[in-house]
């Protein structure tokens, strides 16, 4: 039976200190590769096992990943990396903190930005030191200046049926480790969820969620691993 | 230019122990963690950057692998794992610390079995608790009973020809973590290396071994970096 394990990526410095954080690439914590290995022994535990994985191109959710499969003994299996798993892109928010962030454009616009589906923030200021188009990993990517929710549910997709789906089909057990955005994408496409559910669907750092699915890829369940 | 560096695992725990390994999946020791992490700052140090990477599917040179990219913050590069990169399999040696070789089998025959260029150990006997030809990540692969150096390098090489020298050939710079044996093959390939040469030719732990190479994958240098 087709299984997909959807993980977001443990605590990072910036989810620790509440900056908007993107596409800059920022480490986990201690308590987010504590969590990361967590998330391996309680799928182990489960009797979870995988036949693939894929992630983004970001350190947190990429450290995540190898921390997982590492308690999984797991380490050996195929694993691809894909931008378009990437965090939604939150333009000139990057860098911000939560105070800073409703000092310079107030609680109301920070709100919409974070739970309307079709609003982006301001884009990503020229000479920005969060600017990463230059960034070799994202040679020949259209890096965005900034994402709403819908922009990257639109590269998520393509993502899931380039590599995802697939893999599926073939009846396989595959494991995305990536980020909360990213994921809510996957999880809109596959519940088929409205832009409102999805906005509100929240998806904690370091808890598998497990899809299970029907020959046609129609799912059957979907639980928090907890 | 084309650039190859090729990087053996960080101490293991069969290393320390002085067992012979093979194709058994023991873990890095923290020295091996730590060489491996000292290997990507001593990279990164010397300018070295990359664009692929290859590696086995054993925990210890993937876990070497991914410390050391880490610390060039390299996690995003793409790596392909392969069981071609695998450690000669040492057949009926398996588990066997040195003492117990040489009581079982005598100190000549054990430097003939590691100093001899096509000459295998016994094969692993049936029933062995390191028979590994169930485990899932050899679906479908020949896995050997044991090996001769020769016969390692004979699987070596058509992995280095199907996924490192295309890599190579456009001008990439490929990083390959792996084993002692595995990369006596490359070495012995790259540098057209006699039997004798390469029976004799050592490659530490966690030391990087850089070759440069002309458009026609002649190389033009070797050295290792310490």
């Amino acid at each position: 039976m087709p299984t997909l394990v959807l993980l977001r990526h443990g605590q990072s410095q910036w989810n620790l200190e509440n900056r908007f954080t993107g596409w800059w690439d920022v480490d986990l914590t201690e308590r987010g590769v504590a969590e990361a290995e967590a998330a391996g022994r309680a799928l182990k535990a489960a009797g979870h096992d995988f036949d693939c994985a894929f992630t983004s191109v970001l350190t947190r959710a990429i450290k995540t990943l190898h921390r997982a499969l590492e308690a999984m003994d797991r380490l050996w299996l195929p694993v691809t990396k894909d931008w378009r798993f990437n965090e939604r892109h939150y333009g000139g928010l990057t860098g911000l903190d939560k105070a800073e962030t409703a000092a310079r454009h107030g609680e109301d616009q920070v709100r919409l930005w974070r739970r309307a589906y079709d609003v982006a923030p301001p884009p990503l200021a020229p000479g920005s030191p969060y600017d990463v188009s230059d960034d070799r990993r994202y040679t020949g990517v259209p890096v965005p200046a900034t994402e709403s929710l819908k922009d990257t549910i639109a590269r998520v997709v393509p993502a899931l049926e380039a590599g995802v789906l697939p893999a599926l089909r073939r009846g396989g057990r595959v494991l995305v480790v990536a980020h909360g955005n990213s994921l809510r994408g996957l999880v809109k496409h596959l519940s088929g969820l409205s832009a409102e559910e999805i906005v509100a669907f929240e998806i904690p750092t370091g808890v598998p969620l497990v899809y299970t699915l029907d020959d046609r890829l129609q799912p059957l369940s979907r639980h928090f691993l907890s």
